[in-house]
């Protein structure tokens, strides 16, 4: 494979399974259930940028910016010099307002994300994103126009997905992993007569690079997501 | 980590698993099927605020004020006094007047919680709020909301939460595990070719704070649910 | 625990797992597939109950007072007696007149109820009472109403419901384990590789008492329901 | 138990399951899916009647008289005879014209029945006859009130009825097995690794009466259906 | 049983299991996933009987009659000289018409057929077939109305049909199986920890005659389907 | 059989598995999950085609010409000179704009595929062709009508498929691979307790050639897809 340029998630052991990072300007989805890390492997991939001196944008459904940054904080990553900055911007949308939300992603948010001049850019979460419309058809053709917009001003773009409750390798809407570049799955095993629960992470999918296909265990530490490359899940 | 501020639930063994106890003024769902004890889990967490000295309000759109108080003199509790002292207040939603109890959600309950001061909020059960609402977009819109107003008191909030039949890791509606800050699982074990039925406790989601990944044993005593942080599950 | 009166079901092996009985004045669900003995364990306990001198009435969705008396008869329990002496009251609702049985159960049902006196009621089956309302608000509503109207005459309420097909532990709407204060599930157990099926016992769910979490095998003899206490299900 | 009458099957080995055979005026149903001889059991049962001089009404939804009468006699049942002495009548009901259908089912039918005085009458198939009516309500509606009018009769009441593709313990409905007094499964057994497919017959609910609940191999042999009551399924 | 006329299926192992062939005039369906080889089957079928001098109707809503003769061909069976002869129809049916191609099955088919003298035809495939209906009513009583007419003109009818995915015991529809006389499975086995993939057939039913019950493994070889009737599919 | 043209797929394992390479012609479905390589076999057997002097089209619903080249040009297949010299047509259609692109399907395409004379075309993915359209009719109405105008041209189309997120045995509409001549599997294989996913290749379905029923493992390296045809999957 001819040599793609690659962009550091912060997460050591996942750089090691993706043979040094994911492929820049590329869009990457997160899979995972509820408390598996998706919002805190978003926030460690925005963290790693700010660090390295790239700017980033955090968009959220979730939460609004203050409960966003004592997030982060809880992690040991102080982003609020960032936002002064204007290193870093933080977006909050509406997933309960549809209409207004709408408006906001097709018209400001572009220009937005055009002129902050960002190279990393987190979508927190593509499923609350979809609530917002209606059809299967009017999702993912907003999906496709919203991934397409981003890639084209060469950021790489990383997106957290709910998976569906009775599938963890299926996004809650079965849309968001074909229409990205690549999937990082993160799950939560709950192994038969095992007292404890393991998460381990995989990559399902990325596009244009090798990577390993071996599933690794990973936690939720005091310093944000640790993937233990040399263990093995079982 | 930081030091985030903790609410002791007056379970022993879980407030182990938590490192302390829950997160203060972060939203919690207690999630199992029927039988499982989330609403002595909700009793016994403002009964051990009532102990401390704490202002408590549970809301229920089960059981009226006077069912509630047999059910927690049951475990020993008696609530009475702390109502007549006004550091308790039981708020009954009928389940079935959709109209009226969604006009009382909106307009009296936010006032009646800034004015109380309470620092425990219990809803048992979100399953049955969400009935009140027809679409997935209102139900998720007002639980957003609602959680937000809660949170902004100060409030710590902990709501129980029915599961899917066929599924005791997701709720009923799959909405409140990704809208809270925490998810404690009660669950149900129907071990193969066990005659024992055991009842198991795990924290799958709990933002800002590290916490226990174990699935640890409990029992429904006539001091309400004690966790068995020593022994192993299987 | 503070003591609850309790109500023997007049099924010994069963009142022993409750500790004593069913709690008094309280609604309990008994569960289970076509073929279990839903219908026995109801008259059962009326019988129970006449036996001891208190009165009962069991209301039927199912069969007319011959056939109800006949089914009693081959258990060896001559209820025709009671009938006569007003102890007794059977009650035909007809599951396939909507219309009609709905005013009934509305009117003269409650007036009906608070004047006879009865300490025991068996509603056989709430599953075909649901077939009555169209939506499942309209079910949830006149459950809650009809058990809160039941248990306000101080009789304890016992109601027979059929199972979902693909799920032994969950009832045909859904609906009911969650309204009352109590579940008995029985179960049709296939075991693999097993020539003979075993029908099984567990008190899923029991407000305000202590209750055996156990798995007991059961038969239905000609003496009606026998719980075999001592034995081992698997 | 009381002694009920008994109705041989003509099933040797299942009358000895029943301790006795069916129970007399109670309607059965036979529940299996395609190729397991639910209709060739219905035909037994009407030839063992005739066979002790009873008479007979077979309703078929399926076959027209005619291949019923060859499809008896590939079992060697000669049924030609009885029809011209009033001992047996086949009614055909169209499944494929509603309208028409109903119409006779709700007018001839009942006096048909009345009037020939059969103490065997066979429906093949009831989930044929349940397609005929749209909603819910209305097929469980007809089903009532059918089988009460046939037991009026003191006819005892066999049905044959299709089962649901992904579970061979409910009927395609799931209506009649709990609309009926009494359920005999026959299964179609595909034993893991294993290269034959094994017939297995289970009394599933039999009201009144006391049953075997043992699990038992079958075979459709040129003599019929033949229940080896002395041989283990597995 | 009776001595019933068979039907030689030019599937010589599975003649074998049929302890002769097909019943003669009765209708059967070949069941199976994509990939079994339905139609290879309906091929041999016709050519079996061709070359016993016998006349055939190949309907098809899948392949136009060139592709079918290449289809045939690959197997080594020429049959555009039968054509020529007036031996063998093939009839094509558009699946993506609905109207006209209903009119034709109403209409001009029954006639042809009527007149054509076959004594074997294939319809290929009856899944395809039903998609022209939109009520389950209606497909149900075209597919009724269609056997019942072939079978009164004397011919075997073979009919394949497409299986529902999660369930390879069920045609698509679930009409099918009830309404045909037989039913031969085509399955794909795929074992667990298997590096090889088996077919295996069996006969689920078939009205009026004895068979097998036995699960067979076969081949799609360059002779057709070859049954490997000394063979354990396991 | 008689013998059949071939076209090699240009990944040799495969090759050796259909014994020689696709049938001519003919329309094959890729079918797998996101990640298991489908565009990539897509491009991998255009450039096969490309190297032996023959034509291609590259029908993608899913990325635009410049992401196609790049991803190509990842494998090291250099695609941008066969463009120049008109040997190959990237063809975009738009999977979000309904309208004009099924006019654009069923005028434009024609013609230009009948004029390029192409040998090889790739249709990538027919599961967002299939997204265009409403009714079940009119995927399968416009998918006959696709395959049946690109094989009249003579060439041999390919066409990737997504599968059901809980079934990988079936396309997501479940049409396609009845629709097409032959299906190849490409699978993602959580084996139990094993720390490595395995991706596995599986020859479902081929008309009129002989294949392997074999399980294969494949890799995703530096040069394409390579099948370890002598290696077994498990």
């Amino acid at each position: 494979m001819i040599d793609m340029d690659r962009v550091k998630t912060g997460i050591e052991g996942l750089d090691e399974m993706l043979e040094g990072g994911l492929p820049k300007s590329q869009a990457v989805a997160v899979m995972g259930s509820f408390g598996t890390g998706k919002t805190t492997f978003g926030l460690q991939f925005v963290q790693e940028g700010l660090r390295a001196g790239e700017k980033g944008i955090f968009i959220s459904l979730e939460e609004d910016q203050e409960s966003i940054l004592n997030n982060a904080r809880s992690y040991g990553w102080e982003l609020a010099p960032y936002i002064e900055q204007k290193k870093l911007a933080i977006v909050k949308l509406e997933p309960t307002d549809a209409k207004t939300t709408i408006t906001r992603i097709k018209s400001e948010l572009p220009d937005f994300i055009k002129t902050f001049g960002a190279s990393r850019i987190v979508l927190d979460s593509v499923s609350l994103l979809n609530l917002l419309f209606e059809s299967d058809h009017d999702k993912r053709s907003n999906l496709f126009n919203l991934i397409q917009m981003i890639k084209r001003t060469g950021a790489t773009c990383l997106m957290t997905a709910e998976v569906r409750d009775d599938n963890p390798n299926a996004s809650r809407d079965g849309l968001v992993e074909y229409a990205v570049d690549g999937v990082i799955a993160l799950r939560y095993e709950e192994l038969k007569d095992k007292a404890e629960i393991q998460l381990t992470i995989r990559v399902m999918k990325m596009r244009r690079i090798q990577h390993s296909r071996r599933v690794k265990p990973y936690a939720i530490t005091s310093k944000g997501i640790e993937v233990h490359a040399a263990a093995e899940a079982f």
